[in-house]
């Protein structure tokens, strides 16, 4: 069952392959949207400005435990990021791209 | 501005710094849910009992461009996997951990 998941990652750099394995250890910083909006020195205020709805409408959105994946991606862009979705395995992680064509 | 988010990225360790841009950077394979399904070694058929949904559901999804999270994570898990969201900007990435607590 893994042959093809095993042909696909051997396609992938070794540095690539430790990376990915690294990142599905759970390497990174792990913070929700509100701290990381602190994080990078935007208030609420500037926030809703950069998406132009009202300010209310952030901090509504910072509590939510689900959205759809375009909602969360304005949001990280308007924060000047970029959202990436990544599927991880015990053999390997990879980016899913489904959706990286929304406008 | 990115202050903070020089703080918090001092917090992390140089190895995890160096993962993360290369994270960033877009090291690893990408691909549709589809595809991901086919290396995995899943058939639709399977995949939609996992998931307790028809067959047909399935193929529906994979022609979606967007999705709520919790639709997204339960359907990387029925594939045995854990989904991850990430934000990158030019000077790091994060983790967003708003979703994770999901059933």
């Amino acid at each position: 069952m893994a042959k093809k998941f095993e042909a696909l990652r051997a396609k992938m750099s070794p540095e690539s392959r430790f990376l990915a394995d690294k990142k599905a250890q759970g390497m990174l910083a792990e913070m929700p949207l509100k701290e990381l909006r602190q994080a990078r020195g935007l208030s609420q205020k500037k926030l809703a400005e950069a998406l132009h709805i009202q300010q209310p409408a952030i901090a509504k959105m910072e509590k939510r435990t689900d959205m759809y994946i375009s909602t969360l991606r304005s949001h990280i862009e308007a924060m000047g990021g970029k959202l990436e979705i990544l599927a991880s395995f015990p053999d390997g992680t990879v980016q899913i791209n489904n959706f990286s064509d929304l406008g």
